[in-house]
């Protein structure tokens, strides 16, 4: 419904993220509640606040779905596997038409038996050095383009780019040591021209490979899906502002474009200044509330809440129509892991009711005057305050 | 979705149903604000507190539709009717295979014309009788056995046990007197067999009954659903701690095991104890809350809650790691009836957040920090907060 209502205008929607932001309390506080934090409270004051679910009640997301439903994406629809997510985390850009997999440096011995699925383990720069070696010897197979990016120790992602692939294939990843590599097959007969540009790729590899890195393995074949853009559906004109891959990878699945910029809040801050102009709808995104949380370093995640804060009369002065300002899913320090409670969202727009909340925390968000939503209400609810949407009906 | 998440640990979570505790101020207050609950107050201060739809809003539950959604079944999908909810009250352990019916003792002339769907009212005793005398002259037709259960007064319950039985058939009480029994038919081809056996069974019956009660009316043939275990959906080890058979039934279905239990609160804490190891669900159901509420009792129903909260610190010594007090409906004593009412519901455990309820009471309720949800969403959070769900997507 929102497609057919939203409208393109001059107003400008800033959404900043707080990576993992909420929390639990700790000695009865939790980060938000610790952190000195007087402009957000100033915020909350004069904005509206509430508390989003990612999924649903209960569920604890990844980043995936818990920023597509920021997004206007509903999570379950559109999931992104790890193969994906490892490319668009790597940096690689993926077309709909690609198809992503991971992939193990595995050692193999004479009878053509996997003896190791991680090959020792080799250094990450082993892995690059391999990886260039590769990609230079096998940059095309038939009319399909091969593109290696390499990860962390015997980890990679290797993307197949052309026209008529299909992911309905086989893993060639015994999952076990003792076992030989599976040989790729279609499982459908759109497939075929697929599982044998991977075949041959597998082969090739193993031409170029020595032990112990002597083998590859491959899991988690997946097209990148055709996700409709946010200039479609929502007429906006978005644009990421982020460092971290997997969220630059996610904005550009949703058809933002990516602007380079610093680790720090003012880098960003910066950046932000400088493309004021060009686009309407700013997704900003601060990775380290996250980070914290998950290091379980409750006095650090709120130093950064606090390093936030300071810049929020920046953000201000830039007279968004509309500001958010929310997690995409908690972190707290306390379990060192993603959770599954919700996040605390506060709305600031000309528009707005005020609410009795007093501070950006997740208990006061729960006397919210946007009550609790799940996240993906946020993109309708950001284009109404910014007077995106259309009436429905006569 | 939470098939897929959940998982097996060693957490333990324990549901305490006050059945039908919600109610309605009489001279201001309800029974729960009437009750001196120092043990409960002190809990909801320490959790996390909200209220539940057992259905949606407006909606007055059954007992069965309101402890299908507490136990994580869409009440709406999941339809339980009388003829089933008799027999499970009835304490009849049903099969998958199994048909189901309500029966009534009726009053036929000579003509073949119903004259009396009751029977004169015959006595509870009577029934009895008549019902072992049917039981021991009719146990199988074919290769299907007769199961009766008698009930109050007139009625019955008739369990048909074998192999191909099918519920698509009519119905066998004319619903008015005046009228001849219904002859059951087939409505479908694959219910050939039932209707054939059930023709048998009234034929038989009548031969043996004799005035008032000389014949059989039977309705509500129904088969008992497939539902998925909650071991199989949750990764639960789910135990029920009840006495009345309409509960000890609905845990039946949705897989849990059933434990001997006395009628008093104190009877049910011995049995939770004693099988604090075995089990890492524990469902306990508090009958009289509701019993009173029916009366029209409310003093009785303040006291019956009051007795509850004097056992809390019992509960709490166990150490559950998700506590849950809740009621599966309203059932208010002024209205002496279930209401549509939402339930209070407080949920204790080490990682809440927790909110502004300083009881456990409707009204506190209202601003507590899970706000207002469908109860379908409860066991999502009580495993959510057991730690036993895994994340979603990467």
């Amino acid at each position: 419904m929102i497609e057919d209502l939203a409208i393109k205008s001059d107003s400008k929607i800033l959404l900043l993220v707080l990576d993992g932001v909420g929390g639990v309390p700790v000695n009865g506080k939790t980060e938000l509640e610790t952190a000195r934090t007087p402009n957000l409270d100033k915020l909350a004051k004069q904005g509206i606040t509430g508390l989003t679910y990612p999924v649903s009640r209960g569920i604890t997301p990844g980043s995936g779905p818990a920023h597509l439903s920021l997004f206007g994406y509903d999570p379950i629809q559109y999931q992104v596997g790890r193969g994906l997510l490892e490319a668009l985390g790597s940096g690689v850009i993926l077309d709909p038409e690609d198809i992503a997999a991971r992939g193990n440096f595995a050692t193999m011995d004479a009878n053509g038996v996997i003896t190791d699925r991680r090959a020792g383990r080799i250094s990450t720069e082993t892995n690059k050095e391999i990886c260039a070696h590769l990609q230079q010897n096998i940059s095309q197979i038939e009319d399909v383009k091969i593109e290696l990016t390499p990860g962390k120790e015997h980890r990679f992602v290797v993307v197949f780019r052309g026209k008529g692939l299909d992911d309905q294939i086989t893993e060639t990843d015994p999952q076990e040591i003792g076992q030989e590599p599976i040989e790729c097959e279609a499982l459908a007969p759109a497939a075929r021209k697929t599982a044998r540009i991977v075949c041959a790729f597998v082969e090739r590899a193993k031409e170029l490979l020595k032990a112990p890195a002597n083998m590859i393995i491959l899991r988690g074949f997946e097209k990148i899906q055709r996700v409709p853009k946010m200039q479609a559906r929502f007429k906006l004109s978005p644009v990421a502002i982020a460092t971290y891959p997997v969220y630059r990878g996610l904005a550009k699945l949703v058809g933002m474009d990516i602007l380079e910029t610093g680790a720090n809040v003012g880098d960003k801050m910066e950046t932000l200044k400088n493309n004021w102009e060009q686009y309407d709808f700013f997704y900003v995104h601060i990775k380290k509330t996250d980070s914290f949380g998950e290091d379980g370093n409750f006095k650090e995640k709120v130093r950064k809440i606090e390093e936030v804060d300071k810049h929020i009369p920046e953000f201000l002065s830039l007279n968004p129509d509309v500001f958010v300002i929310t997690g995409d899913h908690s972190t707290p320090s306390i379990l060192k892991a993603h959770s599954w409670h919700p996040n605390p969202f506060l709305l600031h727009s000309k528009w707005v009711i005020s609410d009795q909340a007093t501070r950006f925390t997740e208990r006061e968000c729960m006397i919210g005057g946007l009550g609790r939503f799940n996240a993906i209400h946020s993109v309708p609810l950001m284009l109404a305050y910014a007077l995106k949407l259309k009436k429905f009906g006569a």
